[in-house]
């Protein structure tokens, strides 16, 4: 029994015991009968290298996506707890297909639920946080030297003693916390080899990383980079978990994401971008105190992460302008008609022609002319600034959607991310 | 908690509380969202009426066969325990959308899987049997006054912790293991109006029974009728539940299934029919004892449920004739080659044209004259009879296939069951 909230860096990792693996492989890598078989293998190859293998998948292709359309076809409004009785179904059958296609290559495999595995979560259906994990039959079954399958995106709360669902990036959370709870290392494996300095489908010579710190993979994810999910980043970060990002169909070495303190640091590792933020302009809202922590406090209690905030005081009243991922335009919402019914009512618009660029690296906290040297080449490009955020080692542009190939182009090459040798990008700063 | 194995005559039923019904609703009753709305209706109603409702449902329309495609694609021979965890998401995936339904409503619902029901089962996969139900959620629940959705066809053992499935009927005996646990009334809905006295499609005047004891429908489950399954019928039985078969799509009555003793018993109740009947004829058989028993032996192990057995002594070697359900060719087969290992080897040939007409009726006990009338009348339609088994209250002959519906007409007509006037068939004997 391990506590997993808050992870925090004051938690002690147990030591990593090398023999044991937690492998992750997303919807697309169980998508069919062959890609099935082929996951099995894999996990069957690591076993046989004589690790104590544990994997975790996610429902087969799109069929999270069909069991939603099917909610929806019954319900306008889909009950959160039936919802998560529904959704946690996809998992359970790729993992019990995985395990079957194992016992076929020789080997003994046993699926677990997410209950059985004693993933314990707090009881909010569809968004569910892990709470702690109770491995007790994953355990049993690894020294009786079976691969242990444990569906993911999912668990159930103590509380209500129902299912839960984890929300978007479910199972990457799933694994890692697996993976600290079993004292294990992590492989994440989808259909990219690995964490690139950018897009390689907008960015050509774009270059794989052999490794990046923590912080900066919580910053590219919270950016745009989708190989690895943010709350997987900031679970295996609070508990010291080194993840492995790799490709399902080759063998090569991915990204290893790792706690790399007393490393040489890179000024900017990675460019990130995303197209698929809208922006949310609010004009009108009283400017007294307390106003936006109301209209933040409605839009977090909808379970909406917000990215970009810009506040601007015009007369007695403030305009608000914040990005949220296109998929949580309708919460968002829902949230800022309840702030309206305490604050009064505020004008909102809605602009969705915006796309966001963003440079991040782990060096930048001591040299401040990155930010000077970003702006400079989009406006070398042509490229209009909308909206600027940053972070210690992360500065986020919003821009024009259709501007973002180029931007994301120019910012590659104006950090010199392309090179081939040695050494790490930025270097010449 | 109540033990529900082995169920006998000699288990007092508890008293039946008018007001709990278990309802349960077929693959083709859930079959898409509309007519999931139109259960969810259903259950509402009865709640409305002010009873205390359990749903069961089984999967949606072909969901299990789907699944056990998916399997079949992935694995040549599935894993037993890895195909439950598989084929029992169907189940759930209803449920939960019924729930859902049933929230729209505006009444509260609360699914439950068949583990959560507290419904444990022998830990045999594939083909559990049901051992005792704790429905300690199920109470809690009605007692907060919503309805529960329990999925069938689904338990788990104690002794493995493991997700079970109950196979063919197990959504029937699911429901109605519910409502003896539950001192409840069973509803057992489907897409036929109730038990006929033979199949209305064969014959046009066929006649819907108001009741019927639990030894006949017994026997018509097990010659054919497709209305109960016999599982359910032998657990309603040893239970004294009250089944009430019915029409998902009407409000009239249907026809009830219960202890009918002491009233008059009619010597013909029905006619019933099967056309998937495989006759296995085997030659050689070495004649000596325990030979059958161990040919017998083997089937059972394989779960097989023979129906009708001849032997013939022929010289030193016996011929053995004996007839299973299409569907379970495969695992008679199995068991044949293991026979075999043991008593050595014997001719064996399968025999795919023959189906199998039956009449049954409590009251044929005290008649000896209704064999005889049903060759005569067989004879006279010109068809041939293969192999003949009775039992106390029924008597069935395996024919020709193609012979099966003039079979049906002729006797019902021979046994006057088409009769629309209040006397019960047969009383003419």
């Amino acid at each position: 029994m391990r506590d997993l909230t808050p992870p925090s860096d004051t938690h002690a990792a147990p030591a990593a015991q090398t023999d044991t693996v937690v492998m992750k492989f997303g919807g697309s890598s169980v998508a069919d009968p062959d890609k099935i078989r082929h996951v099995a293998r894999r996990l069957v190859e690591a076993r046989e290298r004589g690790a104590r293998v544990v994997g975790t998948v996610s429902a087969m292709g799109h069929t999270t996506d069909t069991l939603l359309e099917l909610a929806a076809s019954v319900s306008p409004n889909p009950h959160p707890r039936e919802l998560d009785m529904l959704l946690s179904t996809g998992e359970r059958i790729a993992c019990a297909l995985v395990a079957m296609a194992i016992h076929d290559l020789g080997h003994e495999a046993v699926s677990f639920t997410g209950s059985q595995a004693g993933i314990i979560t707090d009881p909010v259906h569809t968004k569910a946080k892990i709470r702690e994990i109770t491995p007790v039959r994953v355990l049993d079954a690894l020294d009786r030297g079976k691969i242990v399958l444990v569906a993911g995106f999912q668990g159930f709360s103590r509380d209500t003693m129902d299912v839960t669902t984890l929300g978007r990036g479910g199972t990457d959370a799933t694994a890692v916390a697996l993976a600290a709870a079993l004292g294990a290392s992590c492989e994440i494996y989808s259909d990219v080899p690995g964490v690139f300095t950018a897009d390689p489908r907008i960015v050509p010579d774009a270059r794989k990383l052999p490794e990046i710190s923590y912080e900066e993979m919580l910053e590219m994810a919270a950016s745009g980079a989708k190989v690895l999910m943010l709350r997987a980043v900031e679970l295996a970060r609070g508990h010291s978990v080194p993840v492995h990002a790799r490709s399902t169909f080759s063998d090569e070495e991915g990204t290893w994401v790792r706690d790399t303190a007393g490393m040489e640091q890179p000024i900017v590792s990675a460019v990130t971008h995303a197209e698929d933020e809208i922006l949310f302009h609010l004009r009108g809202v009283p400017d007294r105190p307390g106003a936006a922590a109301t209209i933040f406090d409605a839009v977090a209690a909808e379970h909406v992460n917000v990215d970009t905030i810009l506040q601007n005081v015009v007369g007695n009243a403030a305009e608000v302008s914040f990005s949220v991922p296109e998929d949580d335009v309708r919460a968002t919402r829902r949230a800022l008609e309840r702030a309206q019914e305490t604050l009064g009512a505020f004008e909102t618009e809605e602009i969705s022609d915006l796309g966001k660029v963003s440079i991040v690296g782990a060096g930048m906290r001591s040299h401040p002319g990155v930010a000077a040297r970003m702006f400079r080449t989009l406006a070398d490009e042509g490229i209009n600034i909308r909206l600027i955020s940053t972070s210690p080692i992360k500065i986020s542009c919003l821009i024009s959607r259709a501007a973002v190939p180029a931007a994301v182009r120019a910012l590659h090459a104006a950090f010199d991310l392309g090179a081939t040798d040695t050494h790490r990008a930025g270097d010449s700063e």
